[in-house]
């Protein structure tokens, strides 16, 4: 794999000539009119899903209805779903399920955590955490009785203390994109007996994972960045067998009892991860998530993380070389940070409302990151090449001066 | 309207040419094998779904991608398709979100008014009332440090005590279709000073609805039934103006956050509705429940309540007539029920699979009843002839008797 700076949009060509992963691209639905660089916040259309979800509108609702939760498995899909994605990243099968939100399956974990350990006093969590996070650790926290301590990074693992009744923790950082040692940090939690939760988000489809390895026992993470499950897709949830038995969330409903259609007032868990289950689960965004998750299972993993990290040095070589004065927030150590590279200046909000006026679409992350996504299976080297192009003729220019990308006017 | 039962087929036919609302069944995508009625559980497709969402997955995700956040509004889809259902049921705009599934919406209530009532004992519900309903306010008492209070229906507005946190109560009944009086159980609960509540699920779309006169505060309800919205389609939750600025749920996330792309770890609540979102909304099944929503608006209201009535009296007719055995379990008074029609017969199970092997699907609810959707805007009356035309002869000649039909292999 190539992984030296490009010097021209020919030899960015002649690199993707030479990908073997380039062929998947085919397989996505990309804009015409624009380069993607923002696939860790939602990740493309596979071009099957579209099949896919024109037959599941059209034949299992439309035509079979009810039927299809027993005809076309519906009924069967979270675990099945979650099953595959549980290959992605070092998990059993019967460990991994698909539901809810991010934020709702962190909910049914701290809830869960903090009820085992009444004699805690507080969730820890590290400052400037993804903002849901923090406020469902916060409401958890208040709910239980205890507090929410947020710790700077630096000093996060060393807060941790018997009397920390969970740890929650993003794996990857959603704005610098640098990423916490799993095993290190699970070693150090199990010595004081405290549980960690593991936010994914930002690592799923993104980094190499073997959470049974490296000891995780509690994760979430999301559908609709690396795994493309579409906007909103549901999220999944990841329980070690060796802990499901124990774990009795606070939330709890009908989809998680062991015997949903028996309807009895008694709530009894489901014997394994299915307990994380609430209310019937949103079919179409569920099943269009399986189909990003095929897509990035047709492809070969460890050639994935390869190409990310050819993509990030290509980037982050382009970008110093041709516009220096953006600074690199992430980790150049491809074993320390995600797949996404982010870059702080003082007008990142404009420049990169300049970029999207040019078609180079990445994100903005308040105060002064501008954040770019690399998606191995879909990003060409072409692409990153576009986009430091565009990049320096804007600063060249100056084009991010002009009095229309002044103004934050824009929700995302 | 004609509400007596059909003599014959073509008596059934003649009341569908004279029914003024017999033109919506054309926006149906209903099968053509089966005489539905089970749009109770899972609504039909309504024919417009398709081509939105065709659009939604190819042009908004597959060519606008992050982009759709502000080009198509997703972002502001959970208040706009809350405020299309607020007008279903006599709520205010900024009075309805929709978000999470009905247990989750049920959650954040009940999680907020313990908290807002920490010296209540109980949280008080329906003896049989949905188990989802029982399961989430289980968790939600053991949270808070209370009790769940499971009285029977007869007796359960007599147990409203001061020291009860929240009554949680559907308003029509899954199974038997039995509806409260929400004036009476409104007043007699503030008498004591207690929140109500309400599940709509299978009242909205299904029986009239004025929550602001009826003096409803809380309420939530289900997408997927009688507002057509997709197998599992997202919910909404209803909190009334007045009520909202006190209402904190323990579930907070960061799309309920006053300016969530400030992505700060202090969590301010939204201003209105919007502190009942949590994580990113699954946007094909909400955009999905806004197509079944606008074909819901796009009928007169009171044809469609006068219709279900036609439907249930000759329903209700045609069986005392054809087959008596059949034991009708729901309130023949309109203003007592909702849409759905149970009956009740020791072998419920083996005639339900003995109806659906022959096209007539409605549902079988444990222990004994079939229970029978009446959806007045693709119900025609030819429908329910033909469904009380293979009941009686599935009892006449006992073909529900065959062995195959002995043993509940389905799980819906």
């Amino acid at each position: 794999m190539i992984s030296l700076a490009a010097a021209s949009l020919e030899d960015a060509r002649a690199m993707d000539a030479a990908d073997p992963l380039a062929r998947h691209r085919e397989a996505f639905a990309l804009p015409d009119d624009a380069t993607y660089l923002d696939g860790n916040s939602l990740g493309a259309l596979p071009r099957a899903t579209a099949k896919v979800l024109h037959d599941v509108v059209a034949e299992q609702w439309g035509n079979r209805l009810i039927r299809s939760w027993n005809e076309a498995d519906w009924i069967g899909a979270p675990a099945r779903v979650g099953n595959k994605i549980a290959t992605m990243m070092g998990a059993q099968p019967g460990e991994v399920v698909v539901a809810d939100s991010t934020s709702v399956n962190v909910f049914k974990l701290l809830s869960a955590l903090t009820a085992q350990r009444p004699d805690s006093t507080h969730i820890l969590t590290e400052t400037g955490n993804f903002p849901s996070d923090v406020h469902v650790a916060d409401g958890a926290a208040r709910a239980a009785g205890m507090e929410l301590r947020l710790v700077d990074r630096a000093a996060l693992i060393d807060a941790i203390v018997p009397d920390t009744a969970a740890l929650l923790i993003s794996h990857v950082h959603y704005k610098t994109g640098e990423r916490f040692d799993m095993a290190a940090v699970n070693d150090e939690a199990a010595e004081h007996g405290v549980p960690v939760v593991w936010d994914l988000s930002h690592s799923i489809g993104a980094v190499p994972l073997d959470l049974t390895r490296d000891g995780a026992r509690y994760a979430v993470g999301c559908g609709y960045k690396y795994l493309n499950g579409g906007p909103g897709a549901p999220a999944f949830a990841y329980v070690a067998t060796d802990r499901q038995h124990a774990l009795r969330p606070t939330l709890q409903g009908w989809m998680g009892d062991a015997r949903p259609f028996d309807f009895k007032d008694e709530y009894q868990p489901a014997p394994g991860i299915d307990r994380l289950r609430i209310g019937t689960p949103p079919m179409l965004s569920l099943l269009a998530l399986e189909c990003g998750v095929d897509a990035f299972l047709s492809a070969d993993q460890t050639m994935l993380w390869d190409k990310s990290a050819a993509l990030f040095d290509m980037l982050a070589g382009l970008v110093a070389e041709r516009y220096p004065n953006l600074t690199l927030v992430t980790p150049r150590d491809p074993n320390r940070r995600g797949s996404h590279a982010s870059f702080a200046h003082p007008h990142a909000w404009s420049i990169n409302a300049a970029l999207i006026e040019r078609g180079v679409i990445g994100d903005f992350r308040t105060p002064d990151i501008l954040r770019f996504g690399l998606t191995p299976l879909y990003t060409s080297f072409e692409d990153i090449w576009r986009a430091v192009d565009t990049l320096a003729d804007i600063m060249a220019t100056d084009d991010w001066r002009e009095p229309r990308f002044a103004a934050r006017t824009t929700v995302t």
